[in-house]
């Protein structure tokens, strides 16, 4: 009985529904509008450090290929570092230590201890113990690079930064430490040295600060709202939960019945049916949603900093509250069918997910170990678990193909291989499996609804023993309602 | 009964038929030519300044990050604009006042009032008040421009010019005004400042003019083209609304009928049924492409400049009178079979996009909040759900996966976990629910048109009744058709 | 009967499936030779003006926006021409006229006669006549160049070229004339200045040359190949006329009886059961592959230069002498339901392309009205054509959204409408179809080759009625075949 | 019956399965920790000679167009290779002789004899006698280089290097040869000079090492470790061949005793069904992993270098092996519909395959010989297949259309033509033929398992005749098991 048809039958305001729709509209708000007023965020590691030449923007590694590369890069990073005043736009500036004196910035070198080699003699001579060691002197720095021998240098500093953009929107700015460090790698002793930028930052309250000429904002309406959204969050967890242990318990009350008069326990199957599984649905979404809540409210509070936390919490309890609309659609007869062909398809998907997902990790596997040194899209498991993923689903191909191109005979053959068995499998076979798989479970539940669908023992029992009525009204005389029409009225519901 | 079996039965010529052909053909030969004779849009946005310095011609904006390159902007813009004369390769030059006094280049800045920040000592001292106020001196700049306060600066100038393309295909050219803003952002004191390129241009008749040695083009021809186009349109219309009128009025006779001798109603199936789809889709794109030669004529009688609003009804006109022809197709036998699975597979699709809908829109809200601030796709909410569109579509997946990379790994895996269910939900389940839908529409059209189709009320009804009819003639002796037969004629006529 | 089971039978060795054979290992020899010896096509016009300044590789286009940018790609062109011997690394040089004097270099501009124009006023006198004039005296350019009136610049001039290259594949290197055509193109008064490059080659016979050192190629045994294939295809047109004649006789013959005795028509589908497809298929590839081997030989007997007409009539013969293997993969019983299937399903897919193309066209041309000036995939008919093809075919359609964020609302409004619907009608219903389709036919001929197939009137015919085969032998007794067996035989060999 | 089912049944253990699931584990631990271990392969082909101007890093060529740049170019090269020992990161240096003398870089060209161009005159005189020539002297290069004549100079000196990558794992460093060539290439005459950089690698064991300060990395456990999984391989590759023995020779005695009794040859079908797929895979997973491993323990112990073959080998085995998994899913009645339907489609898909092979090798041949000249992508006949390959797959299709936009108007209408009719053909039609085919199986082998497979003759005969049981009994008593137990068992087994 959908809540509709409730309410015209027994004139009983349908509270879950409304609490549902209201949450919904509630929930979506709070998250646009933290969006919305979240403005940009502050990401000083794209921009502190720019114009570092060669420091692509994309991942934050170059890479040079000669000394005098290496040199030129290290002395670019002095340069900038010590005219940061002049050069930054931001509000940026040394960190200092307790007493106000400047941090100082540390390069620390790891190389082989000794080392001499020929390669025109086909011949060396090395130390393999580490030394590691800071270098403090600059200028000493070309003298004591042998880069041979170097496996890599780190610089170290640190910088303090104000977050300014928040005062506009009237909140307190914070005050933040970057931890700078840039590694000039050579582990590889390929003649390539790869230039890392690597920023952590930490942000925490500002120790002496004075803001005039605005008022603080009032952040009470916001408090109120986030407040006003966690409690409508418990009510309605309290209410599924609340279904959920009334089912329990009619559960047990029912199983107990069907061993004493029947002397057989109730299948599986039956049990399962008296759990809604979108009552846990809906409660796990209000779970998120409250701790979301929570999070971004000690986040306004300057207390927490954890953005991306919060916003996980959030972002997954609107996925869940808009994928719950499903149900309220699932009333409408034609609806039905297809919400009930996706839950009639899916555990076949899922199974036949298992056995293609076992090739696919096959081809994974076998795909990461050869040709992962010859094309980039192959140089990790997960890497190429998404290139291969992406294949199947309509990616660029050629491009895959042809990055492939100049390798050696062996492994151009084999990569033909890989990918046209690979790619015709799927898309070929497997995909159309699928749609084979739902095109099937759609005729099914069509010829149910049609038919009638397939009773389950529970029905079955329900229809024919009356016993069960009679004697619950017995016991249950002092109950608000009797497990019959608790139990049928239940299965309604669904 | 189709328009050619109507002929050969009744020598009756299908004029309505008849106009629709030929209303294509004129409407496509006027929006063909009115394209092929509109020749390049005069953009001068994209030209007059291209030669500014970091402006990328796509998007207008460029980032710079030292306080070098904030100054070298600045002064590169003033720079360019003083030498326009000398620069320009197009008609261009600086606009005037009423007096003949070139109208100065405004400088705004908008900044805190008054602030000193000491990041190394985590303090700072804001006034939050905004202060706006125009820099006129331009030697000033450096001094006036403390970065850290400031929030923008907006430089703005106007420019005018001729479109002197027009002179050659004999129309009058017009005179534009170009309003260029020129905008510093730094609101966001992250050490980047953004520079917006913005430009506004303003068409009007020039004041003064004198072309000789050319004859003023002839455009009776286009305007007796278009006052045509319009005519024919309005005879459409005409034909298509009596047929409604006349099919409205048959309905009141027949639920009038129904309800003085079976004393009950005409249900909503068998009144849809009287109305025509198809003549309501005449009359909108009737009515489009009147509203859009009107404007096309005025357009070219240059009292009108909205060449956007004019090119949209017109190409919405163009693509409903090339939908319309599929009625026609129609009326075969076995083009039928693909219309009727079209329209019957319609709703379902339509009731199924909802339900995916809800899906849909929970991971765009999700994927907004979460992965915003990690990925350009996810920006902003409509490039979400663009974003999301095309991956089930088949984009470049591999590239969003691959963006996704460096970042923290709590945000790394939820992007995993996010791509990876929605792209498998929808393209293994919800594509596939598609097809299974069509198919079965498909087969179901199939099956009627060899066992015939169900018959409406109103069809069993005018089989089986025979009082209507005889009623009818009784009655309406003096009317030129019999009702029933006009009710029959009008049924088949679909 | 296939070719094996006719062989087996009457020990008739199938000539006509021999020569197919052997015609496809014939032709696919020749073209795949015929491209392996090609080489690389001399393709002077990438290579020999590739060092102008901005002229892009691709498109052979670059756009200029300053008068300097005007200027200095002027002289660039002048300079490059001027020292053209010690530039090029290629064997070319100027071109001289027949007493052996150097053509000259032509600058041509075309411009408004006289104007004036005063952006600020809003005024502008122009004398719209267009002047036509050569530019000889190269110091005068800048002088004479009003930008403002110009309209157009060319600059031609001839160059010459031997192509060495085929020296060393042992044939004779030919001459070149290179007609090179620089134009700056200021039509539209945009202030941006397009330049393009064009160049029109044209080969001949060198006038003076001597070879020595090397054998002249004996092209005797390429010519003898040719012919031989040549030889082979007119065999097998000539059998496959031979079977098409022999059909036509005896369809005219048993029309004629079935006049005489049954005084009706033979309907036409029986009509059309005498003509064989593949027979024509055969014809028109063995067509196909005479011309283009006759024009190979041309080319090669260096009387000829249109290598590309060459190439499409090889290629195309290739295509269907491959395609027609399909028919001998048809005499499998297995294999035969795929052919029969994709037979059946062409004509509803053809039928449903033209319901489904009137919607493509309407979108077509609405998008190129609409949206043609926003974006350059929009630009023409033919390029929104195959834009809205990709689409569906899944190409990446976030950059065709992304290329239209930044436009005016409306116009964005409206490509997003556009772009939605287009997609979703297209991937979802229309794709759907197709595949409902195509199943349909497949469990249709599975059902037929369970239960056999419906019989024809022909073949009713000649199963029922014996008197045709009784009146053939009659008359036909001086004939080698009776008619009857060999309609029998003639409808066995499909 | 399942190993679980026979599990209980029996308790007997399953140790087959529990050998292939150990199998799983080991190969997977061996193949993840080789590729972690193996960190960064040593490419110094990427990174020795990068700064080489105009050296590309993807292709490793590059185009000159002017004389000046072949020389510059030239130059370069010596330039860089002069201070090679100022320039590289890495450990490299010149190679040397025996005689610890460097070896020299070798210039090579090879040109025409003798020859005078005037293409002005369209005359030229030619001796096509190559003469190679190496020089030695670079200040006479210029001289002695006449470009026109020119048609390649070589290029090729020898460096060596130490991988000191490997000493921070513990491993023995190899020496590496490296034979650089880089080549001019004017073969074409075409105004362009292709510069390609080829770099073979040969590693060899030092001559002369000397590491201290390190203990050298105990192998042994790893050695212990693929000893193991090839004992594990071996052990499980025999248990299989028992098995397929065991099931030939029961073949052999059951149509031994066929022909006695019934005097009928066993057909070939029934025959098969006594081999076990799943066996020779397991077996062929084995063999791979035995070599694979064997080589890794070689190159572990420096003896070969052949990594990619090595991979290879691996890389399949652990394919193999997952793909092997599915086997024990087959058990579970679920799971096996999905590997039952994909295995009663795969014949069909590949006989499909064949048919559509024909059309797609038509299109591809086609596509070689018209297109070749005009786009990249169609250069080759393997790029044609995968280019062709990947549009039906969904690849950019409006890039491949976009590239033929310029060229002349009829191979672009005949690249319209190829492109849309093959992928319309191919995405319409096959595609969904393919869906049809896996549908169509899917249902069959449903409805089979509802109602029961059709039984097989040898199933039948099992199931009527005792004799053969009666009679194996008989011979067979001291037979631990009856034939026929046996072969029932074997059945079951699938």
């Amino acid at each position: 009985m959908s809540p509709c048809e409730k309410y015209r039958a027994r004139r009983h305001f349908p509270w879950k529904m409304g609490v549902q729709i209201f949450k919904i509209i509630m929930i979506t708000t709070q998250v646009v509008s933290g969006v919305v007023q979240r403005g940009e965020y502050y990401k000083p590691q794209k921009t502190i450090l720019k114009d570092y030449r060669g420091v692509d923007e994309d991942d934050y590694s170059v890479a040079v290929y000669t000394q005098q590369g290496v040199y030129d890069s290290l002395f670019y990073i002095f340069d900038q570092y010590s005219q940061l005043g002049q050069l930054s736009v931001g509000p940026i500036s040394y960190a200092e230590d307790g007493d106000e004196k400047l941090l100082p910035v540390t390069v620390c070198k790891e190389s082989y201890k000794r080392g001499s080699i020929h390669p025109s003699d086909e011949a060396f001579d090395i130390d393999a113990q580490l030394e590691k060691g800071d270098l403090i002197l600059l200028t000493s720095i070309t003298q004591t690079l042998l880069l041979f021998r170097l496996i890599d240098l780190k610089i170290t500093f640190q910088l303090k930064g104000i977050n300014l953009q928040t005062v506009r929107s009237r909140e307190l700015p914070d005050c933040y430490s970057f931890f700078v460090t840039i590694t000039f790698d050579n582990q590889c002793h390929s003649g390539k040295v790869k230039i890392y930028l690597d920023i952590d930052s930490e942000s925490s309250a500002c120790r002496d600060w004075k803001i005039s000429g605005t008022v603080q904002k009032n952040t009470h309406y916001l408090l109120i709202f986030d407040g006003f959204v966690i409690l409508v969050c418990i009510t309605s967890a309290c209410l599924c939960s609340r279904s959920i242990v009334l089912a329990v318990k009619l559960l047990q009350r029912f199983s107990r019945y069907v061993e004493d008069n029947y002397n057989r326990k109730v299948c599986e199957d039956d049990q399962s049916e008296f759990l809604n599984g979108w009552y846990l649905l809906v409660i796990l979404s209000d779970l998120l949603t409250i701790i979301g809540s929570i999070l971004k409210m000690e986040i306004q509070a300057k207390s927490l900093t954890s953005y991306d936390v919060c916003s996980i919490f959030l972002g997954t309890a609107t996925l869940l509250v808009w994928v719950g609309v499903i149900r309220y659609l699932g009333y409408f007869q034609k609806y039905n069918v297809l919400i009930l062909t996706m839950k009639a398809a899916f555990p076949k998907v899922l199974r036949f997910c298992c056995c293609a997902g076992m090739i696919y990790l096959g081809y994974t596997f076998c795909g990461w170990i050869v040709l992962g040194p010859y094309h980039e899209k192959f140089e990790g498991l997960s890497l190429v678990a998404e290139c291969l993923f992406s294949l199947v689903n309509g990616d660029d191909m050629f491009a895959t193909f042809a990055q492939l191109k100049d390798k050696n005979t062996l492994v151009w053959l084999f990569s033909r291989v890989y990918l046209y068995s690979f790619i015709s499998l799927f898309i070929y076979m497997v995909l159309s499996l699928f749609i084979a798989l739902i095109t099937d479970s759609y005729e099914t539940i069509k010829k149910y609804q049609k038919d009638g669908f397939p009773l389950t023992d529970l029905q079955k029992f329900l229809r024919e023993d009356k016993g069960f009525i009679e004697e619950s009204i017995e016991i249950d005389v002092q109950h608000q309602y009797s497990v019959l029409c608790c139990c049928k009225r239940y299965l309604q519901y669904f």
